[in-house]
């Protein structure tokens, strides 16, 4: 009889997820709304800054960031959503919730003078702690705290982005590459929906440029997003050796030649005053304006994607605080845009599938940034979405910006 | 070294099964292009036969399928996937090719005098057939043999429906649930975009009435979609249970009373006779008809969903040829617009969730079946797909319409 009933007893297994999930991600989303305005709001008053004001603010903002983390949590380190990968991994999804609110400031503090980062590594681990406060409140067996926690972080990703479907999708496939988590799929839907839902619902709002018409299919389209593909793949890792190289010199002068650490961040302040001298501060902050310019089809410099890539290598390799996949987003657009003159592509359309394969390839998330591209363009470029996105992920191998993702399979 | 010259190791193969898959995906697009061209033909030829004459055809066709099928190639009993699926489990990809002309014959006359079936399960099995004999021609190994023939599975599914990127996914998600195979992504990727850009070239269209708007968000309409997945969920679970109910008699008659195979299909044909006589010929043949009227926001008799079901599984059930999905289709678009008046939906969006809905249930392939419904559809609808995919995959469990299919996964 059991099998006949089967539908009764998968009825209830829903129904508590459904509740679980949605109530966990309707709270995330209330915090990560107030953090976003915070984050935007203190954007909103450094961005007329001239350049002396940035020269001292940079540095000071990278000590205070270096500061809060060094004695505030030592686990908020590097870019949010490691952290938080580590945590479900090595326990069970315990988290300290001292770490979100040290996290939030600390990269409002790196944004806000002009450090290159994205917002939403905190809003992931803001979600994966109020979802871990929960599992405490609710004295959940590990198992259970895991799957609550990966809801958050799923639930943080959905309302940073305005991507309900993606942010559900992208919080299972960083944590386990290879490994989908099917039975992870209702709970992470529930909340990254009640989550989105909420954001809207208190005036959150995500502005895309849209996409007008789909390309006309050729052969020479077909190899030209290969080809752009491939480029955003090794973009990709491009930033991870180079955030890398920044880390390992960090750690090198820290434990071998006992400098104090909050001077790391302090450095790192340092050098983005001097590359803001050479280049401008596009490049620095979000860069929310750029990523606009190159998916409204806009030129942008030509080398804007490896400047950013540096920005974002020592903001990030040098400790101060912030999310990677909005620079990914940056880099993959501005990428898309400068290639798709030689490429024969429009700029819009190749800065929007730069965008996705460079965030498919560096979080190791090809088929949330496929849905990702989805949601935000239309599905009009479906097919182009697949074409460069698989062999960005190809390309990249074995490598990601997140270092404790569970990288289980045979890419080739 | 190894590590930084990793991307060069990782372009070698990419070009390989850029080449291989695309290929592989055009060569199947050519043959299931032309298979879908013989079908609609042969439809438009029996379009407006009288009752009568369908008395005569229905139990006739029934018998020269199971003629074909007993005789020919017992490999292409059922639905064509679950062949396919069986193949590239316990086989390793070896295909039988006679199977593919067989059962596309079988498949056509099944569906030409009124056989309530799908076009994709031969147009996969076509794939999977052209895929192997490459794989032969080229002395593949095993384990490049299934891969290729994974490929050939996805380029079917993408020119029969118009959809790339979800019949890439399809093609890998129906083989092994709970594992996604992201080594499969790019061959399947590259064959699937191929596949139907070739279609595509050779004049195939794919219409679907478009989603105009969508849905003001709210608490009754979150409700109302989980509403319309659990009972998605349901259906697709009373196909199963009827189509195991049908193949049991099916088999016990034969197997222990020493009928002749043949009689089986031929009695299928009788019954879906006397169902013509009482309810209409509409649940019959493709239905596609029926479909697009749902979807186009038009209402559908309120028992057309269960009608239906009852056609499919006495179709496919008692061994008439053809595939399961767009079926599943036609069950979950009627069931959608019957459920939208009492659910408080608009009659075309409900059609479109209920049609994903019960597919990715019945095939077990909740991916797959939100993209589709992303690419058919357009991503206005994201958030609904999602809410209603994930609950009916939940209720169906641990059944599948594919009874070969791997399932490795907890749901619960």
């Amino acid at each position: 009889m059991r099998k006949i009933w089967e539908p009764l007893f998968m009825g209830r297994q829903l129904l508590l997820w459904l509740v679980l999930g949605g109530f966990t991600g309707a709270l995330v989303g209330v915090v990560v709304t107030y953090f976003l305005k915070l984050l935007f709001w203190s954007i909103s008053v450094t961005a007329h800054w001239p350049l002396w004001a940035l020269g001292l603010a940079l540095p000071g903002g990278g000590l205070v960031t270096g500061l809060l983390i060094h004695y505030g949590a030592p686990d908020a380190a590097g870019h949010g959503t490691e952290a938080v990968i580590r945590a479900v991994h090595q326990k069970a999804g315990q988290i300290n919730w001292k770490v979100a609110p040290i996290k939030a400031l600390a990269t409002i503090t790196t944004i806000a003078v002009g450090g290159s980062a994205g917002k939403e590594g905190p809003s992931a681990q803001i979600g994966a702690a109020v979802a871990s406060f929960l599992a405490d409140v609710f004295r959940f067996s590990p198992d259970r705290r895991r799957r609550i926690v990966i809801c958050g972080i799923g639930a943080g990703f959905a309302a940073v982005f305005g991507t309900p479907v993606a942010g559900a999708v992208l919080g299972i496939e960083v944590l386990a590459l290879g490994d989908l988590w099917y039975d992870m799929l209702l709970p992470s839907a529930a909340s990254a929906t009640a989550a989105y839902e909420v954001a809207h619902l208190l005036g959150l709002t995500w502005n895309y440029p849209q996409q007008q018409a789909p390309l006309p299919w050729s052969f020479s389209v077909v190899g030209s997003m290969i080809g752009l593909g491939i480029a955003a793949g090794l973009a990709s890792y491009v930033l991870v050796l180079l955030m890398e190289g920044f880390h390992t010199l960090s750690r090198h002068l820290t434990a071998e030649r006992r400098w104090w650490p909050p001077l790391m961040p302090f450095l790192a302040g340092v050098l983005l005053f001097l590359l803001f001298a050479l280049v401008g501060r596009v490049p620095g902050g979000l860069s929310l304006g750029l990523l606009i310019q190159a998916l409204a089809g806009h030129s942008v410099g030509p080398w804007m994607w490896w400047w950013k890539i540096l920005f974002v290598a020592i903001t990030l390799g040098l400790g101060m605080s912030g999310g990677i996949i909005t620079p990914l987003f940056v880099i993959g657009a501005t990428l898309g845009a400068t290639l798709a003159h030689p490429l024969g592509l429009p700029v819009a359309d190749a800065a929007a599938v730069g965008m996705m394969a460079v965030t498919g390839a560096g979080a190791n998330a090809p088929i949330a940034a496929i849905l990702m591209g989805m949601e935000i363009f239309g599905s009009l470029l479906a097919p182009e979405f697949l074409l460069a996105v698989i062999p960005a992920f190809i390309m990249i191998g074995n490598h990601s910006v997140y270092p404790s993702q569970l990288v289980r399979l045979q890419k080739s």
